[in-house]
């Protein structure tokens, strides 16, 4: 556990990890994935007691400033009032770093918008048989496939987080990769920022080919 | 009210407007919303009277200076020939200055003006269900719907400008959010320079997925 | 008529335009207008005689060095051996500043290559209604329309550069604002560098929308 | 040949191969064409014994690092196990290098990824009339037509090397130009870097063509 003194977004622990989720904004805001104040990224800082890094509420993605993010304990609360507030899907976040996540990045695209509400009757996406699937954590071959679990949207990210959280510790069939809230984006994951870079190029570039194969030839 | 002498484009404060319009410009450009020259940007600089910071006519928006630009009145006129001409739309920024935004945004998106052409019929455009609508101001939630008007395009901008203000006024149903113009674009607006910008990447990304929707499942 | 020692690329005036040509190029090939070695930029540096400075044969568009520049007089011909060889279409170039035109600019675009190959058993392309259409020289109001021109592509340049001089002396219906190459791309032109790239964004933009209102809705 | 302590990624020669491989890959991902860990890019530094400078596997294109590359001999081997893992495709690399190429680019774009799923059946998809062909080497004229092959995707590379091999010296039709992985990519090669990097856009470019032909008119 790093001494309590460094948990603030001045220390050069935080700085470095700061300056990555910018360039992160910047790169998603410039390709149109974090536009208007939508998105919120997030990064564990601590485990014991669980702490992370995460961007407030409310702010530009494209053009972050080091004073615009806040550190969050387990509850998704912030220890310290002079901090911004939280983004209100903080929880999301927690859950998600609770279950292993070492950064969190939610991302709010168009084809993300558009393939989530059209399947949120169906559950979720199958996306198969793409060399870019071995992009995922955890895929090894082309011949895999990925599901991409849908979730109704909501504002009531509490009862969503225990959902997520009951889904990524299914015995049977655990959430894996990312899932999306309908009409909304995707949140997805990795052991590092860079690690949920990956994981969200991949799925917005699988988002994009799925909607351009239907375009092109008229089935997904 | 500011002193007469601060109100030149060269002094501190409309320094700082100028930099950060000229950034919006060469973002709007860059992403397509505001080639040749189209577009125009306005922010106010006083309120009694009011004043307005605006783009001059005819200027490449992606490679703004700040002698592009120009100080308008209530009017829309500008109090010294030395400035370039106005925009040809400023009475639409003065009257929605007029009514309380602080800046003014045009832009001229591809998907705007397929829209605008082909909804001008119905008047407006309804977008509902979206995470993104929250981005615009005043909504809190995602099942709210915004409704976006379209006027017919048109060269005399003093008759438009005054519909828009009886319709910003309207006591039963005002104008809210923003407004296309058929086969040209969007208007739309905020407290500041940042705020409006906002607005514009959320109406923006909203007409990308309107868009996208109706080409992959044949409705809107 | 400038002195002869200034018409050479290393000189004050021919520097600043070949400043504005390497960031014109960088640009275009940043949308994708430019890829590969496509597209060639000229502009006028003398008009008696007449003296193009011009892109050389081959060179990447986004990465344009001041030495791969060439000038050429009113045959397309470099008086130098050390330039580097013109552009194939050279003459297309010289053809239209004898007509005028201060700067020319040809474009390499997806929307301009596949509209130019489908219509052009039509001769042209009609784009009518959009306030964008504004922005092209000598239009005023956006209830006028533009009628571009498409020619059957070719590698006999020469017989082309005759035929565009007979279009642009056409006393009845001159060709004006650009013409399309089938298959190929845009040509047009203006007063000045900063006039023709203008004029390249308002044509590229309406290509795009064109495009856009037909994958919409089915029709042109 | 060269003295071997050339061949480290520290030296002068290599230096300049390597900024120029970070450059063509920070372009490439800008354009979506090298997402996640996608892609890999080589290019030779000695032909006796072959001798290839390559990105390692795993790591993001759009921000290289010098370290991030690896020399590989003919075996697709690294003689240091100082430096990372060659990319799982090497031996597509080196095959191609020993037929001739000096820089080998592999790309994983949208389009790419759906084209060559949808006509693996056809083992390949003509591209015949456009200008932008003569971009590609050895073409001189518009009226050409390209054939570009496409192998199925497999884990296997030392096979499909092989196939390739023998496709590249097959005396009646050699390979030429590149191939597709179908769901998977590009690959495409040139004398050098600044060679191989125009293959990539002219067949990135007439992807786009073919599939914006296909969406507007219904046929490729």
């Amino acid at each position: 556990m790093l001494p309590e003194d460094t948990l603030t977004p001045t220390s050069g622990q935080t700085d470095f990890l700061i300056r990555e989720l910018i360039e992160c904004g910047r790169d998603f805001h410039h390709r149109g994935w974090s536009l208007g104040t939508s998105s919120n990224y997030s990064v564990v800082i601590d485990r014991e007691p669980l702490t992370l890094l995460m961007t407030g509420s409310g702010f530009d993605k494209g053009r972050l400033q080091p004073d615009q993010f806040v550190i969050v304990d387990e509850n998704a609360q912030s220890p310290d009032k002079a901090f911004p507030k939280p983004s209100a899907e903080a929880q999301l976040h927690t859950v998600l770093a609770q279950h292993g996540a070492g950064a969190v990045l939610h991302t709010h695209s168009v084809a993300g918008t558009v393939l989530s509400e059209h399947f949120l009757k169906d559950g979720g996406l199958k996306i198969a048989g793409y060399e870019m699937l071995k992009g995922l954590a955890g895929i090894t071959t082309h011949e895999s496939e990925a599901w991409i679990e849908i979730h109704a949207n909501t504002q009531d990210i509490a009862a969503l987080a225990k959902v997520i959280g009951e889904r990524l510790r299914d015995p049977a069939i655990p959430l894996r990769h990312g899932f999306l809230m309908a009409g909304h984006g995707l949140y997805t994951w990795g052991e590092s920022i860079a690690a949920a870079r990956r994981q969200v190029e991949v799925l917005e570039f699988l988002f994009e080919v799925v909607t351009q194969k239907r375009l092109l030839f008229g089935s997904f």
